[in-house]
């Protein structure tokens, strides 16, 4: 299994779809297509498409089918890094190593290139997929919609603004991030092993091990916060402990932090048991999670 | 027909659906449910979701299973209700004769209340719906968040933007208004038409309806900007002129533009003439947006 080959490969499928799917730069409005593709073509890991392209693989054969609804994932992803990066929430300036939406364009534009996104997230999720039945599609629909709002990743965010400037417990953050991060890659996972033609104990292992990746990954993310290095990541770092921001590494120190993430990796690997060899990516992604450095 | 007495039943039931179907406003995270039941529960005309009703009324009887979309497009016209008001944007510190969600609360609080609205909508959208079947609710969802995307509401947002502090001509400000007002409005009758299980003659008709009163909608609205009170409105009056902008009124005059929105009256009503008694709600609709004042 050469992970890093089937991560090019899927990365610039996404890639590729996303350009053909997107309304081009030149269409009017045009500075709300430019600001749409500087923030959605820009690079980045495209973490939550490839895993409902791997999941989808690990369940059944219908993967490129998927690609617009793996699409329109990281179209909802990318509207989140816009608005979190907003001068009233995050205030970052650099994202995926490139000025941030607002930064580039100007905070209007930013504000209505997220909104669009978020919108155009649920074009692609809702367009027909061959093979596959409408209520099956709809129901994934509204599992994407719950998992990114209130009771998700919106709902998660507002947690982590109003966690800001003080000490929260272990418990309170891991609810945070359950909602904030975790939402969406747990819903990535359930998406494909549903829209692939999973059965109901083969979505269940997969939204399982969705999860269990998904906190590994805010943990590592915490982790690289502090030890990692800007110029790679492609943004600012060291910036939770300038906000005061409670993350694992500050709540239980670095080395339990790690401990605790590749506890995660073991645990998202147990959930992976009963699945063929089409799961090994999936086996792979999550023993990457925790050593990627980007 | 006693439209008024339509309009109290059907905004009345919207609004009890809207606050059952919500989060509690003491559910976490309680200030992003108080911003939203800030906004989406301070009146307002309901004249979507009434759209939505009143269309499935003209063609069929199903509209009470229809009320979670309805409501959904409550909730996406208040989302941009919230966005356009923020200081980034329109700044304004007045809606529905309260403070504006920024204000009442903050900017972050409103950039996610706004967020998390957009993404209910689609959640109500996408809800099963009993005697209709997936692929057409499926279709409406996509429906909508063409409408309410890049290509419509969204884009039509951008375009505002951009012609702010210049003349536009007439076609391009009717192109402006089709995409930012006109879209969901047309988006409204036509999924009302669509889930009530009409033919695609009367989804047809009542599209082209939707379109010629959602033009009427606007003009009437830029109309009661320079003739409006805005004790009676509920929000500032006069601001167009301040900011210098290209309306009906100001490039063609009030009379022209007030015979402009008889005349897609006239045509909206002509869209109906196919359609059954049960239309009627509909044709007293039409009479009354360009008779409002507020």
């Amino acid at each position: 299994m050469d992970l890093k080959r089937y991560l090019q490969i899927n990365q610039s499928l996404v890639e590729k779809t996303l350009a053909a799917l997107l309304p081009g730069e030149h269409e009017p409005p045009q500075r709300l297509n430019q600001a749409i593709r500087h923030s959605l073509l820009g690079g980045g890991k495209r973490l939550r498409p490839v895993l409902v392209l791997a999941c989808a693989d690990a369940v059944g054969e219908i993967r490129e089918r998927l690609l617009p609804f793996a699409c329109g994932m990281e179209c909802l992803h990318t509207y989140s890094l816009i608005h979190d990066d907003l001068p009233a929430m995050d205030n970052d300036d650099l994202r995926r190593g490139r000025p941030t939406c607002h930064k580039q364009f100007d905070e209007a534009t930013a504000i209505l290139a997220g909104d669009a996104l978020l919108t155009f997230a649920f074009e692609l999720a809702s367009r027909p997929i061959q093979g596959v039945a409408p209520e099956t599609v709809l129901l994934a629909v509204r599992q994407l919609a719950q998992d990114a709002g209130i009771f998700g990743m919106v709902g998660g965010q507002m947690m982590d603004l109003l966690a800001e400037n003080r000490t929260v417990d272990m418990k309170e953050l891991r609810g945070i991030h359950r909602l904030k991060t975790g939402a969406l890659i747990r819903c990535a996972c359930e998406s494909g092993a549903r829209l692939g033609g999973g059965s109901d104990g083969q979505i269940e292992s997969l939204k399982n091990y969705g999860a269990a990746i998904g906190l590994a990954f805010q943990i590592t993310d915490d982790l690289l916060d502090v030890t990692g290095d800007s110029r790679v990541m492609g943004k600012a770092t060291g910036k939770d402990q300038i906000n005061a921001k409670s993350t694992y590494p500050s709540l239980m120190g670095l080395d339990a932090a790690r401990r605790l993430a590749e506890d995660q990796i073991d645990l998202a690997l147990s959930h992976l048991d009963a699945l063929p060899p089409s799961a090994d990516p999936l086996r792979a992604l999550a023993r990457y999670i925790t050593e990627r450095t980007h």
